[in-house]
């Protein structure tokens, strides 16, 4: 049985939701940015936690994400001020991220989108590795452009501007802080058309295959 | 229903045995390399289907072709000698079988490996593109290993040169005959992990999801 589940996706393709849905069919807890989020703003408090990451991220720089420092506001790549680590404020953040999904993954059996989770988990000698199911989810543009006008309200003359910028940063996010190039099916145990097959018939698929490996 | 389903593979992936097993367990008709080939030669047989074949392929070509002429044979990119026309020899090569596919996906119901069906059957304007399904197979180097060496008899010692060396080939197949790149997801609907899902776990999710959409 797939205890963790990864979820991948292009912008648009509904990977999202199909990412609930399948952790609504197992019983598995979901996690998608903001949950990641919240989960390393909670571990933050936790002295217990700060001390198991292992990139040693300071406290102070965890206090600064808490009062609600963004990543947006530093653009620089040097360490936010106050911060005793001298790692850039965006590794900072992929460390923070990289040991909340782990500890998420030992935690519980789990739906993880984004995040380089798969990557992070595939690269953990700590995850059973039998366990872990890396998932890509992607769709036909005329999708894209209407789950990202219907959905999220973006006006139709910038929609598919926005859909090739927030994968290429996606993609970008995911060449920085892996060895790996994002969407290349290596990286993956599934790749599926989420046009082709429905968000439902996805998460059927995922959630089947889960169960019965 | 999905009634024509295309295989692109790896190399020692087990893709063509996938689709023997799905054509099996959905009563499709199975073509491969050598079965599409042997169709090009009866097809060239008739006079009729030659007629057919959208580049004008001279027969003179097909007769070498039933003689056993090889692409091998000619490798200057000039039409074979007596040939009537002006194409590459790997050109008026693609182009039967191109036509061949395109026939063949018409009959009947069918499963393909191989042979860029999956880009020939997707730019076809005759082809129902609802009744298409294309799917990539690839697995861990491992796997991939393992099966050359002890289903095809591949020495250990040239079996990961010979996996990448035949890859590439089929690589630069694709990329020369159409204007995409093998093996990236865009091209196709699923891309499956065998080494994750087995052999028979693979073929049974793209019978399923041919049956289901």
């Amino acid at each position: 049985m797939k205890k963790i589940i990864t979820i991948s996706r292009e912008y648009g393709s509904g990977g999202r939701t199909i990412g609930e849905l399948v952790a609504k069919i197992l019983g598995y807890k979901f996690y998608d940015k903001e949950l990641i989020d919240m989960a390393a703003k909670e571990s933050g408090l936790s002295p217990d936690f700060i001390e198991k990451t292992e990139q040693n991220i300071s406290s102070g720089w965890l206090y600064n994400l808490l009062l609600g420092a963004s990543y947006a506001t530093n653009t620089t790549g040097i360490g936010i001020t106050g911060s005793s680590s001298s790692l850039p404020l965006a590794d900072q953040i992929f460390n923070t991220q990289r040991a909340v999904i782990k500890k998420i993954a030992k935690e519980d059996n789990c739906v993880i989108v984004g995040r380089c989770a798969d990557y992070i988990l595939k690269n953990s000698k700590d995850i059973d590795q039998s366990s872990l199911f890396n998932v890509f989810i992607y769709a036909n543009l005329d999708d894209k452009l209407e789950r990202s006008t219907k959905k999220y309200n973006v006006p139709e003359d910038k929609a598919k501007e926005l859909i090739l910028q927030i994968d290429k940063r996606r993609a970008n996010h995911y060449n920085t802080f892996t060895d790996k190039i994002w969407g290349r099916r290596e990286n993956y145990d599934l790749l599926i058309n989420s046009s082709v097959f429905g968000i439902e018939g996805c998460a059927n698929v995922i959630a089947n295959l889960a169960k019965n490996n």
